[in-house]
Protein backbone atom coordinates (compact mmCIF):
# COMPACT_ATOMS: atom_id res chain seq x y z
CA UNK A 1 0.00 0.00 0.00
CA UNK A 2 1.25 3.51 -0.65
CA UNK A 3 0.69 6.05 1.81
CA UNK A 4 -0.96 9.29 -0.57
CA UNK A 5 -1.75 12.58 0.75
CA UNK A 6 -3.70 15.93 -0.55
CA UNK A 7 -3.80 19.12 1.31
CA UNK A 8 -6.79 21.06 0.46
CA UNK A 9 -4.55 24.91 1.55
CA UNK A 10 -5.81 28.17 1.06
CA UNK A 11 -3.57 30.23 -0.99
CA UNK A 12 -3.69 34.12 -0.92
CA UNK A 13 -3.78 36.07 -4.37
CA UNK A 14 -0.58 37.65 -5.10
CA UNK A 15 1.06 36.53 -1.78
CA UNK A 16 4.30 34.59 -3.04
CA UNK A 17 6.12 34.35 0.02
CA UNK A 18 3.23 33.53 2.62
CA UNK A 19 2.15 30.66 -0.02
CA UNK A 20 5.46 29.28 -0.10
CA UNK A 21 5.57 29.07 3.49
CA UNK A 22 2.24 27.53 3.63
CA UNK A 23 3.00 25.05 1.01
CA UNK A 24 5.99 24.18 2.50
CA UNK A 25 4.47 23.42 5.82
CA UNK A 26 1.53 21.57 4.10
CA UNK A 27 3.89 19.18 2.89
CA UNK A 28 5.78 18.72 5.97
CA UNK A 29 2.82 18.00 7.72
CA UNK A 30 1.57 15.77 5.23
CA UNK A 31 5.02 13.76 5.68
CA UNK A 32 4.70 13.77 9.60
CA UNK A 33 1.39 11.59 8.43
CA UNK A 34 3.56 9.36 7.03
CA UNK A 35 2.86 10.10 3.15
CA UNK A 36 4.41 8.52 0.78
CA UNK A 37 3.21 11.04 -2.06
CA UNK A 38 1.97 14.31 -1.54
CA UNK A 39 -0.63 16.89 -3.38
CA UNK A 40 -1.21 20.30 -3.52
CA UNK A 41 -3.71 22.69 -5.10
CA UNK A 42 -2.79 23.99 -9.13
CA UNK A 43 -1.69 27.71 -8.31
CA UNK A 44 -0.91 26.88 -5.02
CA UNK A 45 2.07 29.63 -5.04
CA UNK A 46 0.41 32.59 -6.60
CA UNK A 47 -4.01 32.37 -5.82
CA UNK A 48 -6.16 32.20 -8.91
CA UNK A 49 -8.01 34.76 -9.41
CA UNK A 50 -5.75 37.29 -11.35
CA UNK A 51 -7.16 40.51 -13.06
CA UNK A 52 -4.90 39.56 -16.29
CA UNK A 53 -1.77 38.68 -17.11
CA UNK A 54 0.25 41.63 -15.21
CA UNK A 55 -0.96 40.62 -12.14
CA UNK A 56 -0.12 36.92 -12.82
CA UNK A 57 3.54 37.69 -14.07
CA UNK A 58 4.04 39.65 -11.29
CA UNK A 59 4.01 36.45 -8.68
CA UNK A 60 5.47 33.80 -11.90
CA UNK A 61 7.85 32.21 -11.12
CA UNK A 62 10.68 29.99 -13.20
CA UNK A 63 11.29 26.31 -12.86
CA UNK A 64 14.64 26.60 -10.69
CA UNK A 65 12.79 29.31 -8.17
CA UNK A 66 13.90 28.98 -4.68
CA UNK A 67 10.12 27.44 -3.77
CA UNK A 68 10.47 24.74 -6.08
CA UNK A 69 13.83 24.28 -4.87
CA UNK A 70 12.22 23.78 -1.52
CA UNK A 71 10.01 21.31 -2.81
CA UNK A 72 12.14 18.94 -4.67
CA UNK A 73 14.47 19.13 -1.39
CA UNK A 74 11.72 17.50 0.86
CA UNK A 75 11.10 15.11 -1.81
CA UNK A 76 15.02 14.18 -1.98
CA UNK A 77 15.30 14.22 2.07
CA UNK A 78 11.64 12.03 2.58
CA UNK A 79 11.99 10.21 -0.35
CA UNK A 80 8.38 11.40 -1.72
CA UNK A 81 6.72 12.13 -4.63
CA UNK A 82 5.84 15.41 -4.13
CA UNK A 83 3.43 17.16 -6.55
CA UNK A 84 1.79 20.83 -6.73
CA UNK A 85 0.50 23.64 -9.16
CA UNK A 86 2.59 26.93 -9.69
CA UNK A 87 1.95 30.06 -12.14
CA UNK A 88 5.39 29.76 -14.43
CA UNK A 89 7.15 32.36 -15.85
CA UNK A 90 9.05 31.47 -19.16
CA UNK A 91 12.10 33.65 -20.56
CA UNK A 92 10.00 34.74 -23.57
CA UNK A 93 7.69 36.14 -21.23
CA UNK A 94 4.97 33.71 -21.80
CA UNK A 95 2.58 32.36 -18.64
CA UNK A 96 1.75 28.83 -17.95
CA UNK A 97 -0.90 27.48 -15.44
CA UNK A 98 2.30 24.12 -14.41
CA UNK A 99 2.62 21.17 -12.32
CA UNK A 100 6.19 20.47 -10.63
CA UNK A 101 6.24 16.66 -10.17
CA UNK A 102 9.08 16.00 -7.52
CA UNK A 103 9.66 11.72 -7.30
CA UNK A 104 11.60 11.11 -4.68
CA UNK A 105 14.52 10.24 -6.35
CA UNK A 106 15.66 11.40 -9.90
CA UNK A 107 15.28 14.30 -11.95
CA UNK A 108 11.73 16.68 -11.53
CA UNK A 109 9.04 16.62 -14.01
CA UNK A 110 6.90 19.94 -15.19
CA UNK A 111 3.76 19.77 -17.30
CA UNK A 112 1.93 22.74 -18.52
CA UNK A 113 -1.84 22.76 -18.60
CA UNK A 114 -3.24 21.77 -22.21
CA UNK A 115 -7.20 22.66 -21.31
CA UNK A 116 -7.34 26.18 -19.84
CA UNK A 117 -10.41 26.73 -18.13
CA UNK A 118 -12.75 29.68 -18.80
CA UNK A 119 -10.74 33.01 -18.27
CA UNK A 120 -7.25 30.85 -17.44
CA UNK A 121 -7.20 31.37 -21.39
CA UNK A 122 -7.03 35.65 -21.08
CA UNK A 123 -3.65 35.10 -18.93
CA UNK A 124 -1.87 31.62 -19.66
CA UNK A 125 -0.88 29.68 -23.00
CA UNK A 126 -1.62 26.70 -23.10
CA UNK A 127 0.68 23.62 -22.92
CA UNK A 128 2.37 22.20 -25.99
CA UNK A 129 3.12 18.65 -24.61
CA UNK A 130 1.54 16.08 -23.04
CA UNK A 131 2.40 14.89 -19.59
CA UNK A 132 5.37 12.75 -18.41
CA UNK A 133 4.34 9.70 -17.33
CA UNK A 134 7.38 9.22 -14.66
CA UNK A 135 9.03 6.07 -12.51
CA UNK A 136 8.83 6.83 -9.23
CA UNK A 137 9.43 4.59 -5.25
CA UNK A 138 5.61 4.27 -5.77
CA UNK A 139 4.91 3.26 -9.30
CA UNK A 140 4.11 5.15 -12.31
CA UNK A 141 3.24 8.65 -11.73
CA UNK A 142 1.64 11.41 -14.07
CA UNK A 143 0.18 14.98 -13.15
CA UNK A 144 -2.57 16.80 -14.88
CA UNK A 145 -4.16 20.08 -13.79
CA UNK A 146 -7.75 20.61 -12.74
CA UNK A 147 -9.92 20.91 -16.19
CA UNK A 148 -7.51 18.64 -17.96
CA UNK A 149 -8.83 15.34 -15.99
CA UNK A 150 -12.46 16.23 -17.69
CA UNK A 151 -10.96 15.19 -21.33
CA UNK A 152 -11.02 11.44 -21.04
CA UNK A 153 -8.48 10.83 -24.13
CA UNK A 154 -6.11 12.86 -22.04
CA UNK A 155 -6.46 10.52 -19.17
CA UNK A 156 -6.74 6.86 -20.88
CA UNK A 157 -3.90 7.83 -22.76
CA UNK A 158 -1.92 8.39 -19.43
CA UNK A 159 -3.00 5.18 -18.26
CA UNK A 160 -2.48 3.59 -21.41
CA UNK A 161 1.00 5.01 -21.18
CA UNK A 162 1.06 2.70 -17.59
CA UNK A 163 0.14 5.62 -15.08
CA UNK A 164 -0.58 3.27 -11.50
CA UNK A 165 -1.53 7.42 -10.52
CA UNK A 166 -2.90 10.07 -11.54
CA UNK A 167 -2.10 13.38 -9.71
CA UNK A 168 -4.52 16.37 -10.23
CA UNK A 169 -3.54 19.73 -8.66
CA UNK A 170 -6.64 21.52 -8.81
CA UNK A 171 -9.25 24.67 -8.10
CA UNK A 172 -12.66 23.69 -8.66
CA UNK A 173 -14.88 26.99 -8.48
CA UNK A 174 -17.70 26.17 -6.79
CA UNK A 175 -21.13 25.19 -9.07
CA UNK A 176 -24.06 24.70 -7.29
CA UNK A 177 -25.04 21.04 -7.78
CA UNK A 178 -28.01 18.74 -6.26
CA UNK A 179 -28.40 18.00 -2.88
CA UNK A 180 -26.45 15.01 -1.41
CA UNK A 181 -23.84 14.78 -4.65
CA UNK A 182 -20.28 15.32 -4.77
CA UNK A 183 -18.73 18.28 -7.06
CA UNK A 184 -19.38 16.99 -10.70
CA UNK A 185 -15.49 17.16 -10.77
CA UNK A 186 -15.34 14.48 -7.93
CA UNK A 187 -17.49 11.72 -10.33
CA UNK A 188 -15.55 12.32 -13.03
CA UNK A 189 -12.31 11.47 -10.88
CA UNK A 190 -14.20 8.15 -9.75
CA UNK A 191 -15.12 7.67 -13.42
CA UNK A 192 -11.66 8.26 -14.98
CA UNK A 193 -10.13 5.57 -12.06
CA UNK A 194 -12.87 3.15 -12.65
CA UNK A 195 -12.53 3.13 -16.31
CA UNK A 196 -8.56 3.10 -16.24
CA UNK A 197 -8.15 1.01 -13.45
CA UNK A 198 -5.72 3.86 -12.20
CA UNK A 199 -5.82 5.34 -9.15
CA UNK A 200 -6.73 9.24 -8.48
CA UNK A 201 -5.88 12.02 -6.13
CA UNK A 202 -6.99 14.95 -5.95
CA UNK A 203 -6.03 18.43 -4.22
CA UNK A 204 -8.30 21.38 -4.58
CA UNK A 205 -7.99 24.17 -2.86
CA UNK A 206 -9.44 26.35 0.24
CA UNK A 207 -10.49 30.08 0.96
CA UNK A 208 -12.31 32.66 -0.92
CA UNK A 209 -10.64 34.49 -3.42
CA UNK A 210 -12.46 38.35 -5.10
CA UNK A 211 -15.34 36.43 -4.00
CA UNK A 212 -15.02 33.35 -5.62
CA UNK A 213 -15.71 30.12 -3.55
CA UNK A 214 -14.45 26.28 -4.51
CA UNK A 215 -15.45 22.97 -4.23
CA UNK A 216 -13.37 22.37 -1.97
CA UNK A 217 -13.33 18.66 -3.59
CA UNK A 218 -10.52 16.93 -2.62
CA UNK A 219 -10.48 13.04 -3.12
CA UNK A 220 -8.25 10.04 -3.35
CA UNK A 221 -9.55 7.71 -5.54
CA UNK A 222 -8.40 3.59 -5.76
CA UNK A 223 -7.76 1.85 -8.92
CA UNK A 224 -11.25 0.34 -8.48
CA UNK A 225 -12.77 3.69 -8.49
CA UNK A 226 -14.08 3.89 -4.83
CA UNK A 227 -12.91 6.88 -3.13
CA UNK A 228 -10.93 5.61 -0.06
CA UNK A 229 -10.28 9.38 0.90
CA UNK A 230 -12.12 12.81 0.46
CA UNK A 231 -13.16 15.93 2.38
CA UNK A 232 -15.17 18.87 1.42
CA UNK A 233 -13.27 20.81 4.72
CA UNK A 234 -9.47 22.77 4.21
CA UNK A 235 -7.15 20.87 5.52
CA UNK A 236 -5.57 17.66 5.05
CA UNK A 237 -7.06 14.33 3.95
CA UNK A 238 -4.63 10.67 3.65
CA UNK A 239 -5.63 7.64 2.05
CA UNK A 240 -3.36 4.02 1.89
CA UNK A 241 -3.81 2.63 -1.64
CA UNK A 242 -2.82 -0.57 -3.45
CA UNK A 243 -1.21 1.10 -6.71
CA UNK A 244 -0.68 -2.48 -7.67
CA UNK A 245 -3.74 -3.35 -8.35
CA UNK A 246 -3.22 -0.31 -11.09
CA UNK A 247 -1.10 -2.61 -12.58
CA UNK A 248 -4.13 -5.42 -13.58
CA UNK A 249 -6.47 -4.22 -16.02
CA UNK A 250 -9.03 -7.18 -15.53
CA UNK A 251 -12.40 -6.50 -14.19
CA UNK A 252 -13.12 -10.13 -14.35
CA UNK A 253 -10.88 -13.18 -15.86
CA UNK A 254 -12.44 -12.33 -18.94
CA UNK A 255 -13.00 -9.33 -19.08
CA UNK A 256 -10.09 -6.64 -19.30
CA UNK A 257 -10.11 -2.57 -19.74
CA UNK A 258 -7.37 -2.23 -22.08
CA UNK A 259 -7.29 -5.58 -23.54
CA UNK A 260 -11.07 -5.11 -24.33
CA UNK A 261 -10.54 -1.96 -26.34
CA UNK A 262 -11.50 -2.17 -29.98
CA UNK A 263 -8.62 0.33 -31.11
CA UNK A 264 -9.00 -1.11 -34.59
CA UNK A 265 -12.38 0.77 -34.67
CA UNK A 266 -11.90 4.09 -32.85
CA UNK A 267 -8.17 4.48 -32.90
CA UNK A 268 -5.87 5.01 -30.08
CA UNK A 269 -4.74 7.82 -28.53
CA UNK A 270 -1.33 9.94 -29.19
CA UNK A 271 1.31 7.68 -26.87
CA UNK A 272 2.36 9.19 -23.53
CA UNK A 273 5.93 10.39 -23.37
CA UNK A 274 7.35 8.07 -20.67
CA UNK A 275 9.96 8.85 -18.60
CA UNK A 276 13.15 6.61 -18.19
CA UNK A 277 12.45 3.66 -16.11
CA UNK A 278 14.11 3.69 -13.02
CA UNK B 1 -37.93 18.65 -22.87
CA UNK B 2 -37.96 15.33 -23.85
CA UNK B 3 -39.72 12.80 -21.68
CA UNK B 4 -37.32 9.46 -21.35
CA UNK B 5 -38.55 6.01 -19.51
CA UNK B 6 -36.37 2.94 -18.71
CA UNK B 7 -37.80 -0.05 -17.99
CA UNK B 8 -36.38 -2.44 -15.44
CA UNK B 9 -37.98 -5.45 -16.33
CA UNK B 10 -37.00 -9.08 -15.70
CA UNK B 11 -36.74 -11.26 -18.67
CA UNK B 12 -36.84 -15.63 -18.37
CA UNK B 13 -33.50 -17.20 -19.24
CA UNK B 14 -34.83 -18.76 -22.64
CA UNK B 15 -38.50 -17.88 -22.64
CA UNK B 16 -39.03 -16.37 -25.66
CA UNK B 17 -42.59 -16.09 -25.81
CA UNK B 18 -43.30 -14.78 -22.27
CA UNK B 19 -40.26 -12.09 -22.66
CA UNK B 20 -41.87 -10.48 -25.69
CA UNK B 21 -44.82 -10.18 -23.88
CA UNK B 22 -43.19 -8.88 -21.10
CA UNK B 23 -41.22 -6.39 -23.55
CA UNK B 24 -44.28 -5.40 -25.42
CA UNK B 25 -46.19 -4.76 -21.97
CA UNK B 26 -42.84 -2.76 -20.59
CA UNK B 27 -43.20 -0.42 -23.74
CA UNK B 28 -47.09 0.09 -23.85
CA UNK B 29 -46.97 1.11 -20.40
CA UNK B 30 -43.78 3.76 -20.88
CA UNK B 31 -45.63 5.01 -23.79
CA UNK B 32 -48.92 5.24 -21.47
CA UNK B 33 -47.13 7.09 -19.30
CA UNK B 34 -46.13 9.71 -22.19
CA UNK B 35 -42.74 8.28 -22.81
CA UNK B 36 -40.96 9.96 -26.17
CA UNK B 37 -38.00 7.71 -25.65
CA UNK B 38 -38.18 4.29 -24.57
CA UNK B 39 -35.10 1.69 -23.17
CA UNK B 40 -35.40 -1.90 -22.31
CA UNK B 41 -32.39 -4.02 -21.15
CA UNK B 42 -29.78 -5.77 -23.22
CA UNK B 43 -30.65 -9.63 -24.24
CA UNK B 44 -34.26 -8.63 -22.63
CA UNK B 45 -36.25 -11.22 -25.33
CA UNK B 46 -33.45 -13.98 -24.24
CA UNK B 47 -32.31 -13.75 -20.80
CA UNK B 48 -29.01 -13.68 -20.37
CA UNK B 49 -26.90 -16.62 -18.28
CA UNK B 50 -26.47 -18.93 -21.12
CA UNK B 51 -24.54 -22.08 -20.88
CA UNK B 52 -23.36 -21.45 -23.68
CA UNK B 53 -23.43 -20.89 -27.21
CA UNK B 54 -26.35 -23.89 -27.82
CA UNK B 55 -28.49 -22.10 -25.73
CA UNK B 56 -28.30 -19.10 -26.99
CA UNK B 57 -28.98 -19.86 -30.43
CA UNK B 58 -32.02 -21.85 -29.09
CA UNK B 59 -33.50 -18.14 -28.77
CA UNK B 60 -31.97 -16.26 -31.07
CA UNK B 61 -33.70 -13.78 -33.85
CA UNK B 62 -33.59 -12.10 -37.24
CA UNK B 63 -33.89 -8.49 -37.51
CA UNK B 64 -36.99 -9.04 -38.90
CA UNK B 65 -38.40 -11.37 -36.05
CA UNK B 66 -41.81 -10.72 -35.07
CA UNK B 67 -41.05 -9.69 -31.67
CA UNK B 68 -39.30 -6.88 -33.38
CA UNK B 69 -41.47 -5.89 -35.74
CA UNK B 70 -44.21 -5.20 -32.68
CA UNK B 71 -41.45 -2.82 -31.10
CA UNK B 72 -41.87 -0.90 -34.74
CA UNK B 73 -45.11 -1.23 -35.32
CA UNK B 74 -45.54 0.66 -31.37
CA UNK B 75 -42.58 2.90 -32.26
CA UNK B 76 -44.51 3.67 -35.69
CA UNK B 77 -47.90 4.68 -33.94
CA UNK B 78 -46.76 6.31 -31.09
CA UNK B 79 -43.96 8.15 -32.77
CA UNK B 80 -41.76 7.47 -30.29
CA UNK B 81 -38.00 6.14 -29.87
CA UNK B 82 -37.80 2.80 -28.52
CA UNK B 83 -34.95 0.80 -28.18
CA UNK B 84 -33.63 -2.98 -26.63
CA UNK B 85 -31.19 -5.79 -26.81
CA UNK B 86 -31.88 -8.98 -28.14
CA UNK B 87 -30.06 -11.92 -28.67
CA UNK B 88 -29.55 -11.91 -32.62
CA UNK B 89 -28.73 -14.71 -34.79
CA UNK B 90 -26.78 -14.86 -38.19
CA UNK B 91 -27.70 -16.23 -41.10
CA UNK B 92 -23.74 -17.81 -40.97
CA UNK B 93 -24.35 -19.22 -37.94
CA UNK B 94 -23.09 -16.46 -35.59
CA UNK B 95 -24.65 -14.79 -32.42
CA UNK B 96 -24.59 -11.33 -31.50
CA UNK B 97 -25.27 -9.20 -28.41
CA UNK B 98 -27.68 -7.15 -30.05
CA UNK B 99 -29.50 -3.60 -29.80
CA UNK B 100 -32.61 -2.28 -32.31
CA UNK B 101 -33.41 0.91 -32.62
CA UNK B 102 -36.98 2.21 -33.86
CA UNK B 103 -37.38 6.28 -34.38
CA UNK B 104 -40.68 6.97 -34.35
CA UNK B 105 -40.89 7.19 -38.27
CA UNK B 106 -37.98 6.05 -40.30
CA UNK B 107 -35.41 2.80 -40.72
CA UNK B 108 -34.91 0.84 -37.94
CA UNK B 109 -31.10 0.70 -36.87
CA UNK B 110 -29.06 -2.05 -35.49
CA UNK B 111 -25.86 -2.54 -33.59
CA UNK B 112 -23.79 -4.97 -32.43
CA UNK B 113 -22.06 -4.73 -28.86
CA UNK B 114 -18.70 -4.13 -29.45
CA UNK B 115 -16.96 -4.72 -26.21
CA UNK B 116 -18.18 -8.04 -24.63
CA UNK B 117 -17.88 -8.46 -21.08
CA UNK B 118 -16.72 -11.49 -19.41
CA UNK B 119 -18.24 -14.97 -20.75
CA UNK B 120 -20.32 -13.07 -23.17
CA UNK B 121 -16.72 -13.77 -25.23
CA UNK B 122 -18.02 -17.66 -25.18
CA UNK B 123 -21.13 -16.68 -26.44
CA UNK B 124 -21.22 -14.28 -29.30
CA UNK B 125 -19.18 -12.56 -32.04
CA UNK B 126 -18.10 -9.43 -30.88
CA UNK B 127 -19.76 -6.20 -33.57
CA UNK B 128 -17.46 -4.91 -36.22
CA UNK B 129 -19.11 -1.11 -36.67
CA UNK B 130 -19.10 1.38 -34.64
CA UNK B 131 -22.70 2.38 -33.93
CA UNK B 132 -25.11 4.56 -36.09
CA UNK B 133 -26.11 8.05 -34.78
CA UNK B 134 -29.12 8.56 -36.07
CA UNK B 135 -31.60 11.59 -36.30
CA UNK B 136 -35.05 11.40 -34.39
CA UNK B 137 -37.74 13.46 -33.81
CA UNK B 138 -36.39 14.14 -30.14
CA UNK B 139 -32.92 14.72 -31.81
CA UNK B 140 -29.40 12.83 -32.62
CA UNK B 141 -29.73 9.57 -30.68
CA UNK B 142 -27.17 6.37 -30.06
CA UNK B 143 -27.51 3.13 -28.78
CA UNK B 144 -24.14 0.94 -27.46
CA UNK B 145 -25.29 -1.81 -25.10
CA UNK B 146 -23.67 -2.37 -21.20
CA UNK B 147 -19.80 -2.82 -20.77
CA UNK B 148 -19.69 -0.18 -24.41
CA UNK B 149 -20.15 2.39 -21.58
CA UNK B 150 -17.03 1.97 -19.83
CA UNK B 151 -14.63 2.53 -23.24
CA UNK B 152 -14.84 6.72 -23.12
CA UNK B 153 -13.03 6.47 -26.82
CA UNK B 154 -16.40 5.18 -27.94
CA UNK B 155 -18.45 7.33 -25.87
CA UNK B 156 -16.59 10.13 -27.17
CA UNK B 157 -16.71 9.37 -30.25
CA UNK B 158 -20.45 9.23 -29.83
CA UNK B 159 -21.05 12.10 -28.64
CA UNK B 160 -18.71 14.23 -31.14
CA UNK B 161 -20.90 12.50 -34.05
CA UNK B 162 -23.32 14.57 -32.66
CA UNK B 163 -25.51 12.38 -30.27
CA UNK B 164 -27.28 14.36 -27.65
CA UNK B 165 -29.25 11.07 -25.78
CA UNK B 166 -27.07 8.02 -25.82
CA UNK B 167 -29.50 5.03 -24.66
CA UNK B 168 -27.65 1.77 -22.83
CA UNK B 169 -30.13 -1.25 -22.82
CA UNK B 170 -27.88 -3.38 -20.09
CA UNK B 171 -27.43 -6.41 -17.59
CA UNK B 172 -24.93 -5.07 -14.81
CA UNK B 173 -24.45 -7.64 -12.87
CA UNK B 174 -24.03 -7.37 -9.09
CA UNK B 175 -20.94 -6.23 -7.70
CA UNK B 176 -20.52 -5.35 -4.16
CA UNK B 177 -19.98 -1.33 -3.55
CA UNK B 178 -19.31 0.52 -0.23
CA UNK B 179 -22.58 1.45 1.85
CA UNK B 180 -24.16 4.55 0.20
CA UNK B 181 -22.66 4.19 -3.38
CA UNK B 182 -24.51 3.99 -6.73
CA UNK B 183 -23.20 1.53 -8.80
CA UNK B 184 -19.84 2.05 -10.54
CA UNK B 185 -21.86 1.67 -13.75
CA UNK B 186 -23.74 4.56 -12.88
CA UNK B 187 -20.98 6.99 -11.94
CA UNK B 188 -19.64 5.89 -14.98
CA UNK B 189 -22.47 7.24 -16.72
CA UNK B 190 -22.75 10.11 -14.72
CA UNK B 191 -19.47 11.25 -15.50
CA UNK B 192 -19.45 10.16 -19.45
CA UNK B 193 -22.93 12.89 -19.55
CA UNK B 194 -20.39 15.05 -17.61
CA UNK B 195 -17.80 15.36 -20.22
CA UNK B 196 -19.72 15.17 -23.41
CA UNK B 197 -22.63 17.23 -22.36
CA UNK B 198 -24.91 14.87 -23.51
CA UNK B 199 -28.41 12.80 -21.50
CA UNK B 200 -27.36 9.04 -21.19
CA UNK B 201 -30.47 6.64 -20.08
CA UNK B 202 -29.53 3.50 -18.99
CA UNK B 203 -32.31 0.49 -18.33
CA UNK B 204 -31.05 -2.33 -16.01
CA UNK B 205 -32.43 -5.22 -15.84
CA UNK B 206 -33.83 -7.11 -13.02
CA UNK B 207 -34.40 -10.56 -11.69
CA UNK B 208 -32.34 -13.70 -10.32
CA UNK B 209 -30.96 -16.06 -13.02
CA UNK B 210 -28.82 -18.72 -12.51
CA UNK B 211 -28.28 -17.18 -8.55
CA UNK B 212 -27.07 -13.64 -10.86
CA UNK B 213 -28.37 -11.08 -9.43
CA UNK B 214 -28.32 -7.41 -11.03
CA UNK B 215 -27.13 -3.98 -9.83
CA UNK B 216 -31.03 -2.81 -10.37
CA UNK B 217 -29.07 0.61 -11.84
CA UNK B 218 -31.67 1.66 -14.06
CA UNK B 219 -30.65 5.61 -14.51
CA UNK B 220 -31.51 8.71 -16.18
CA UNK B 221 -29.01 11.19 -16.72
CA UNK B 222 -28.92 14.54 -17.80
CA UNK B 223 -26.66 16.72 -20.69
CA UNK B 224 -25.35 18.29 -17.33
CA UNK B 225 -24.63 15.15 -15.69
CA UNK B 226 -26.71 15.21 -13.26
CA UNK B 227 -29.23 12.25 -11.99
CA UNK B 228 -32.73 13.05 -13.56
CA UNK B 229 -34.33 9.41 -12.73
CA UNK B 230 -32.93 6.51 -10.64
CA UNK B 231 -34.36 3.23 -8.82
CA UNK B 232 -32.93 0.42 -7.37
CA UNK B 233 -35.91 -1.62 -7.60
CA UNK B 234 -37.99 -3.34 -10.87
CA UNK B 235 -39.94 -1.35 -12.96
CA UNK B 236 -40.37 1.89 -15.02
CA UNK B 237 -38.30 4.85 -14.23
CA UNK B 238 -38.99 8.28 -17.02
CA UNK B 239 -37.35 11.77 -16.48
CA UNK B 240 -37.93 14.69 -18.46
CA UNK B 241 -34.97 15.55 -20.15
CA UNK B 242 -33.64 18.79 -21.87
CA UNK B 243 -31.90 17.55 -24.97
CA UNK B 244 -31.77 20.82 -26.89
CA UNK B 245 -29.05 21.39 -23.68
CA UNK B 246 -26.56 18.63 -25.44
CA UNK B 247 -26.24 21.01 -28.25
CA UNK B 248 -24.39 23.45 -26.30
CA UNK B 249 -20.81 22.05 -25.47
CA UNK B 250 -19.81 25.31 -23.39
CA UNK B 251 -19.41 24.65 -19.99
CA UNK B 252 -19.39 28.57 -19.32
CA UNK B 253 -18.58 31.69 -21.65
CA UNK B 254 -14.92 30.63 -22.29
CA UNK B 255 -14.64 26.85 -21.58
CA UNK B 256 -16.11 24.32 -24.19
CA UNK B 257 -15.85 20.67 -23.70
CA UNK B 258 -15.31 19.82 -27.49
CA UNK B 259 -13.46 22.96 -28.49
CA UNK B 260 -10.87 22.63 -25.72
CA UNK B 261 -10.08 19.11 -26.78
CA UNK B 262 -6.37 19.43 -27.91
CA UNK B 263 -7.45 16.72 -30.77
CA UNK B 264 -3.77 17.72 -32.07
CA UNK B 265 -1.87 16.21 -29.09
CA UNK B 266 -4.17 13.06 -28.31
CA UNK B 267 -5.86 12.63 -31.75
CA UNK B 268 -9.82 12.29 -32.34
CA UNK B 269 -11.44 8.95 -32.75
CA UNK B 270 -12.59 7.55 -35.35
CA UNK B 271 -15.74 8.85 -36.74
CA UNK B 272 -19.41 7.41 -35.95
CA UNK B 273 -21.36 6.70 -39.06
CA UNK B 274 -23.95 9.14 -38.75
CA UNK B 275 -27.48 8.05 -39.86
CA UNK B 276 -29.44 10.46 -42.94
CA UNK B 277 -30.68 13.76 -41.08
CA UNK B 278 -34.43 14.01 -41.40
Amino acid sequence: MTRIACQQIAPVLGELAANAAAAEAAIRAALDAGAEVVVLPELCTSGYMFSGPEQAAGVAIGRADPILAAWAKLARESGAVICGGFCEACADGRLYNSAALFPGAGPPSFYRKLHLWDREKLVFTPGSELPPVIDTAVGRVAAVVCYDLEFPELTRAIALAGAQLLLVPTNWPHFPRPAGERPAEVVVAMATARMNRMAVACADRAGIERGQAWEQGATIVGADGWVAAESREPGLIVADVDLEAALDKRFTELADAFGDRRSDLYGSPAGVPAGTPR
